[in-house]
């Protein structure tokens, strides 16, 4: 299940608005076929496997980090019909489907069928569905926090300067995960001090550019959305997965309001000593309280820089 | 090499005040014999191999951390003597002594009597006895600077509130290292508002319990030293290692006179936003002139906090 939460990823995020799913067919321990969510929605990962398996899925494992859908579209048939025709001894879904046209009428199709079915809650298949489940069940998009700091948690020298703190292999790994989001969020003070062209320079990537938006009272600059409150990012239409570049007040906007899912912190081998802190005031009078938020998902060094990511414990 | 310098780490810091050498006897791929500075500085590491060693020196390899001291003493004759006269077949040290009365001399002691030797410069060997090269070649002790702080580098929410930030794992991580150090110092607010113990709160460590000094302009409390600037540490009798537990203003006092040589920082996942910066105001003014400075010279986990060490980069 994890090797096929791991191939959704290839889905993001072409796939939107659909979410990005992954299906693999396991025979005598084998993968046998696989499939994922194609550009715009379709074929879904289900179709998408069978569209390459050469032979029978008759008798074997298949694995789908999602319930298939229940609900047939112009489109296509539904998985879930598609699926009990192939005939699988067994499907193993790694999170059921909230979506109301499929929520267990998916699963009941296949047990109809008399085919065996597993259903898992698995933690990387949520992770992988993070746009889509969030989108679903808090109706807003799945929000990614970054901070570029120095050692002492500065995001840039008082003066605002803010070139460079961290290095290239951490820039450059910032446009990735712009490239895996479906829009980047900048304050208005930022947007004034910075300028960012908030786009993706990575050859080959450039179409893959999010939508930018903006909080701001003001008013909004050619090409950019313009939301006045964090709130409002539940109206961004088609967004599941949204990147938060800060400042420092925008940053602790979102965390009041407990708009963060993902923490992503680059930390460069600096020390700045009263610089701009990268998160403005959080109105936290309670040490203990702020314990038990956020737990280590991801770790690793880019160049010179510290990569950490850290998600939102939620119960 | 490498392994004579963790050898080393026995010796810091009951060997104070003699730095703390480690020496080993290798034949045929085999350590046959082992030794580390003794306490109170006595027997040095090379008397201490010989005493345990069983059988003869005579055509083997001997490493020693430190260049064998040249001058005889009232407490036994001098290092380079005895292993000249043990006959090994090469002797490798891992840095030379700076001590006027060494310095080199051990060496040609040990040409003298026909014996290859290599002096390697070798890093390891540095790290183990910076104390007291530190002490000698820039004339004040080797000072590593501890910080606690949140993801976003507070130390204490704003009304001063620190406890806790880190967890059990971390802040007996914080007493092996005062364990480790000949004194620990903190700032005057952070003696006013903390009422540290500085103590060593480890089974069977209590005796290790460093020396405590202040920085403050005002008096000295009953059992602690008391030094006005940084710069002072120099005069800090006995104290080849000085640990610098904070406050922020502190921190940025030491930085600033570019008197901290290493950087402990303990990282705990939580967010405080606002709270007391871990570093005071450095006057830096220059991005890019902030780089290079420190590289990151190692990493951990201690349960949920991250622990990473930084070495100042000095040419």
């Amino acid at each position: 299940m994890e090797a096929a939460a791991r191939l959704s990823m290839r889905a993001r995020p072409a796939s939107s608005p659909n979410p990005g799913v992954a299906a693999l067919l396991v025979r005598d321990n084998c993968v046998v076929a696989r499939g994922w969510t194609q550009s715009g929605g379709r074929p879904h990962a289900e179709a998408d496997l069978f569209d390459q398996l050469e032979g029978s899925a008759k008798g074997a494992a298949f694995y789908v980090t999602l319930e298939p859908c229940a609900h047939e579209s112009q489109r296509g048939p539904a998985c879930a019909e598609v699926i009990a025709e192939a005939r699988p001894a067994r499907v193993i879904i790694g999170q059921q489907d909230p979506d109301p046209r499929t929520a267990g009428k998916g699963i009941a199709r296949l047990k109809r069928a008399g085919i065996a079915v597993d259903v898992l809650d698995d933690a990387a298949s949520a992770k992988s569905l993070a746009g889509y489940l969030t989108r679903r069940n808090l109706g807003r998009p799945y929000v990614t926090l970054k901070l570029a700091v120095s050692l002492d948690g500065c995001i840039a020298l008082a003066d605002g300067t803010s070139r460079w703190i961290t290095g290239e292999a951490a820039r450059a790994h910032v446009h990735t995960q712009r490239a895996r989001n479906d829009a980047i969020l900048v304050g208005g003070g930022t947007w004034r001090a910075d300028k960012p062209r908030l786009d993706v320079r990575l050859p080959g990537l450039e179409a893959r550019s999010p939508k930018r938006v903006l909080l701001t009272r003001g008013v909004a600059p050619d090409g950019v959305s313009v939301i006045n409150q964090p709130e409002q990012i539940a109206a961004l239409d088609g967004v599941q997965y949204l990147y938060v570049e800060g400042g420092g007040e925008t940053a602790a906007s979102f965390l009041r309001e407990d708009l963060v899912d993902e923490l992503h912190i680059y930390r460069a081998p600096i020390l700045i000593g009263e610089g701009r802190p990268g998160i403005g005031d959080l109105g936290i009078t309670d040490l203990p309280g702020a314990h038990g938020r956020w737990h280590l998902s991801q770790r690793g060094q880019l160049g010179s820089d510290e990569f950490t990511a850290y998600l939102r414990t939620r119960n």
